[in-house]
Formats: structure tokens, sequence, C-alpha cells
């Protein structure tokens, strides 16, 4: 009987014993950026974590700036990140590092992608936190290979997808989710207007679909 | 029985007459410049010709020059083609229009290209010529649409399909022919070295690729 | 006294006689489609030749289409230019050759520039009409040649230039003229705002400035 | 007398002591890696050096790596610069983040530029080392401002210069100075040949340049 007392006890302190929340970081480029604007993807993670009553377990944090390619997150992650002490880092990012070349010709090359992806994984892993990648969906929603930056964008995925692998990281593969999307519901082989509202900016239902994707990896993190 | 003979004598006559021989340009980039050097397309076509016994019929003539683009084909056609009286052109351009936009900034683009090549085909046509269109087969033979230029290479192929169904001119889709063969011969994803020996010119088993392909289109024009 | 009576006559004659104008053709990029508007630089050429009162020996005609390139304007020369039988053409292209390779990655390379521009002094010559170049004036109106272009634009002019002298064509140099004049009006160093609004097309300073300089190589033609 | 014998110990210890020599590090691209071969620029400081007997005050490393923009310096900077304790950091680098645009499309946004360098140089003050900078002085040597890159590669010393003023640190301007020695050297306006082997890599002459102004600048660092 006094052992059953002292584990209500126990029970009991735990159930109102604040939990320690995961600090979940978004760490990328514009979409991310908008990504914490009502109706964006990290806002719907966060209202659909409080739906599911895990609140307690999470807290969302954006840290997206427009235009960021790789480089520019090794640069600022110092700050924006790692100061913050984050339990899980999801890093997305890519779409600049293709689009940027034939816009400004300042995009990045495959090695450096890589390597600058790696250093930035490097030192999450040194702070003690966890990771989540993604590979960045799309420059243009046509089903047909036919966006001018699909082979491009293709190749920096496959980098992506090697590099999770290597480091055994969990990864959202956003590009190939987009893909199968569009099959299903892009009969017509438009350029936009499916997930996203210009080929790269999520509209709602992108939004949606990234919240779904990322939410379910973020769960699946032990 | 006299009106037998007479038959006779004309079938004879017909028979030994010298026939007008189809004459065949093909008009193109460097692809088509190396095609004439022995084991090229052009040549494996004019021996294919006459392992079938047919070069009473046809005439090959290499037309290509290094670098060209569409707009390079139109200033020079007068003097190169036309002046030639061909029978039937063949057009083969597209790779460096699409190719020279990362490597110079020089490509060509989208709408231009199309009004461009409509202006070749439209000279061609005043001329009394019979026209056929290839599509650029690669930059790069990886099958899973990760070399750089795969979309934008599409994107142009769809331009000359559109071209080729709105003005009723047979095509041999190389593009389409170089990713089948690929997709049956390039397990390992290779960039390059199983119909090119750079992802773009022919190596051996590529100019005999594109030489039966176009070898049958021009057997089909009536 | 007769004679004199007959001289005098013949001469009043040739006094009512409507002269056969000398008609110009604008022939450019969107600075001359602009330069028909009002205040644009055919415009004010219109004006001033009214002023001084030959507006009996000449006519104006602008064929300047935003976009353009030399090789655009090969395209086309047959219908906008030769069809309307000018006496002079002036050809005032090169600033798309240039930043169209940043832009879009779909310049002109120089070799094929020098090509086209040939092409099209031949054509215009083949007609009998006489032909005034000019060179792009500006592509940013820094004055230390910190503009991204300056060294290509450069190139380009000296292109141009050597086309000219090649040719024995008069040149109105520009890009030499607007140097000059931002070397004594921009102490600022000012990107634009000078004699363009853009960097590229004029403002109304700009366009009487072009106006000022046309006007004058036109009446020095013979 | 005592005392003169005390001092005559205390001056002939120092005399023989081992002074403590300042480590120079060279920071930069593929100019800075030929740099420390037989008759590269730091080996050329390096004999000036002892020939003018200062070998006791001075050692140069070279870490120069090919194709590094300044990212690429940021990256590497702990182990490859601070690691080795430098009192003289001398940074010279920005010919790739111009000209990787045009040949690649991964140059650098002049922004972002400005901000790496800001902040390698912020690391290299934290570590309390000295630094210099230096500009890219070339890619061309055409002295009419015609060389491809001019107009950006100005822009870009443009911006180095603001950042070493804004700094206080002392710069070697090569690009000025480059420009000068051709305006004395190069009456033809060669693109290459006269300081420079292919117009961006240092020739012998144009080593030698390069470690007399160097040389002078590590000098004046008090």
């Amino acid at each position: 009987m006094k052992q059953f007392v002292l584990l209500a006890i126990v029970f009991g302190l735990f159930a109102f014993m604040p939990q320690k929340k995961n600090k979940v970081i978004f760490f990328g480029d514009s979409i991310t950026q908008a990504g914490v604007q009502p109706g964006g993807y990290v806002t719907r993670i966060d209202s659909m974590c409080k739906t599911e009553k895990m609140n307690d377990r999470y807290e969302f944090i954006g840290a997206g700036i427009g235009g960021n390619k790789i480089y520019d997150l090794y640069l600022r992650m110092d700050d924006d990140v790692l100061a913050k002490n984050p339990d899980i880092v999801l890093i997305y990012v890519g779409v600049n590092d293709v689009w940027h070349k034939s816009m400004f010709g300042t995009g990045t090359d495959p090695d450096k992608f890589e390597k600058f992806y790696q250093a930035v994984i490097n030192k999450i892993k040194a702070k003690g936190s966890k990771i989540i990648m993604a590979t960045p969906a799309a420059i243009g929603e046509k089903t047909d290979f036919s966006n001018v930056q699909d082979g491009d964008l293709n190749k920096y995925c496959n980098i992506i997808r090697d590099i999770a692998k290597k480091n055994g990281i969990p990864i959202v593969d956003l590009r190939k989710g987009l893909l199968d999307y569009n099959l299903q519901h892009n009969a017509e082989n438009k350029e936009k207007g499916v997930l996203t509202s210009d080929g790269v900016h999520l509209n709602t239902t992108g939004n949606q679909f990234v919240a779904d994707a990322m939410w379910r990896a973020i769960k699946e993190i032990k």
C-alpha cells in the first residue's frame, strides 16, 4: 500500500511537472520565411500540434531568410539557430543554389553545396541537436521534366539525398512528394498553381502539403 | 503485239535512264559536322543506302558547322543549303541553343528559337524542298533527369515537336529515342559513354543509332 | 532674254515641284521603340527638322522592337526596313546582345554579333540605301567603369566601331558621347538618372542628347 | 665597470635570443596557391626578406586554394589560418567571385561578398591578428576597359576598398597598380602577357610586381 501511494505521488508529480518542450527550428530560405506567416507551413504545423494536444511537447521557430543558399545558412547558423539551443533543426534549402545560377549568375557549385551542407550538419551535430533534412520541392511544377531547372534541381536533390544517407539523417523528400502529387493532380502539365503560387513558393495547398510531411517526420524523431 | 514491243522498249528505256537522285542535306551543328567523317552518321546512312542498292536514288550532303544555333542556320541557309537545290533538308539543331546559355550566356530565348525555326522552314518550303526535323538527343545521358540541362532541353524539344506538328513535318525524335535506349542500356545512370562520347557528341553506337533513325525517316518521305 | 525667261521658268518649276523626301528609318530595340513616342528621340528629330524647315527633305520612321538583338534585326529587316525603300537606315543596336547574357543567358557571341551586323549592312547596301551606325550608349551611367557590363559593352562598341571603319560607314558614337557627358554632369557617379531613367533607356535629357547627335549625322549624309 | 659588463651581457643575450617571428599568412585563391611555387609571389617575398636580412623577423605561409571565393575562405579559415596563430593575414581574393558568374553561374552576389568579407575580417580580428587586404588585379589586361568583366571587377574592387576604409585596414590596390603598369607597358592593348599569363594568373613579371607591393605593405605594418 505504501508503495502504491509513493508511485501515485511520483506519477502525479510527473503529470504536473512542466515537460521540457522540444524546440524545433526550421532553417531555410524565403519558403520558410513565409512559412511562419498565417497559413504558412510552420504555422500549420503549430496548429496541428495543438489540435493533437502535443503543444506541451513541441515549440516551433522559423529561421528562414529570403534568397538564402546553403552558405548563407552556414554564415548565420550560430546566431540564428545554435544560440537558441534547438532540439531539432529542420534544414530546408536548395532552390536558390540552383535558381540563382540563371537568375543572377550566383548559384552554388555542386561540390561546394555538398561541402557547406556537411559543414552545417557538423556544427548542428556538435551542438547535440537532432537534424531533419528536406529536398527543395520545385522550380516549376510541370510533370514531364520540362521545367527549365529540372535537371539541375534533380542533381542537387540527389546530392541532398546522398548527404542524408551518409549521415544517417531522416529526409523529407518534398521533391519526390511534389512530383507524385502533380502526377495525380496536374494533368494539364501546368507550370504553377498546384502546390505553388509561382512554381517555387507554396500556395495554401502546398503549405499544408509540406506541413503534413514535415510534422510526420518531426513526430517520428526519437 | 506491236504495242507490247513498244511498251517493252519504253520500259527498257526507263530502266537504263539515270534516275534523278534525291539530294538530302543534313543541316545542323557540330554533331552533323562530325557526321560526314568516317564512322559519322551521314557516312553511315550513305553506306546503308549503298548496301540497300538505293544509291541511284539518293545522295547525301552534310551542312553542319560546330557551335551553330537556329539563327546561325538561318543566316547561312541560302548559301549552304538552298543554293544546292536540295530535295530533302533534314534540320538537326538545338543543343547549342540550350547549352550555350550556361556555357557562354549566349543561348537562344525559347520564343526566338521558335521564330527562327519557323523562318528556316518557311524558306525551305518556299524553295519547294521537303523537310525532316530532328530533336536534339542529349546534353548528358543520365536517365533520372538529373543532367543539368534536362529541363531546358526537354522544353526546347517540346517546342520542336510543336513546330513539326503545326507544319505537318515528319520528326525524328532522337531525344525520346536516346532516353528509351538509355533506360535499357544505361542501368548505371552514366552521364556519357552509351550513345555519346561526352554527353552530347555521338560515339560509334550513337552514330549508328542516329543513322538508323534518320535513314528510316528519309525512306518514308514521298 | 528668252533664255533667261526659260531659266526662270525651270527654276520656278523646281521650286514648286514636291522634292523627293529622304526616308530615314531608325532600326533598333526598345530604345528606338520608345523613340517614336512623344518626347522620344525620333519625335524630337522630326520636330527639329520642322523647326529648321527641312521637313520637305526628310521623313522619319521608327522600326524599333523591345528586346531586339542584332540577329533579330536581320530576321525582320526585309519586312520592316527594306520593303519601305529607305534612303537612310540608322542602325542602333547592341545593348541586349550584351545585357541578355547575364539576364537570360541569351546574349550574342562577339563573333556572331559581328557576322550578323555585317550581314545586315550587306543587305541594306544591296538595296542601295545609305547607312548610319550608332554605338549603344550605356548599361549604367557610372563614370568609373564599375557598371557591371561596362567591359563587355565596351568590347561590343569596339566591334561596332571596327565594322563602321571597315565599311566606311559614319558612326554616331553614343557610348563615347554619354561617357563624356557624364564625366561633366555626373560627379556623384550615379548609376542612372543623368541621360537615362534606368541606366539603359533614355530620359528626357537623354532623348534630346541622342536626337541632337543623330540629327547632326543625318544632315551630314550626302 | 660592473654596470657596463652587466649591460654587455644583457645586450648579448638579446642578440642571441631567437626573436619571435611575425607569421604572415597569404589567404586566397589559385593565384596564391601558385604564389608559393618557385618564382611565385610568396616565394619572392621570402627571398627579398632574406636578402634584406629580415628573415629572423618574418615567416611566410601560403594558404591559397584554386577556385576559392570569399565564402570558401570563410569556411576553411579556422583550420587553414587561425589555427596557425598568424600575426598578419593578407587577404587576396575576389577574382572568382566575379569570374565564376559567367563561367559557371556560381559567382558571389555583391551584398554577400561584402557580408562574408566582413565576417572573415571579424574572425581574424577576434583572434588578434593584423590584416592586410588586396584587390584582385585583373581578368584581362586591356587598358581601355573592354575586358569583359572589367565593370563587375571594378565594382567588387570598390566594395573591397570600402571595407578596408570602414575597418581601417591597409590595402594593397593591385587592381589600380596593374592598370597603371599596363597603361605604361601595354600600348598594344593586349589582353594578357604583360603581368599575367592568361589575363588572371601572374607571370614572372606579375609575381615580382605583386611581391614588391605586398612586401612593402607587410613592412609598413606595425
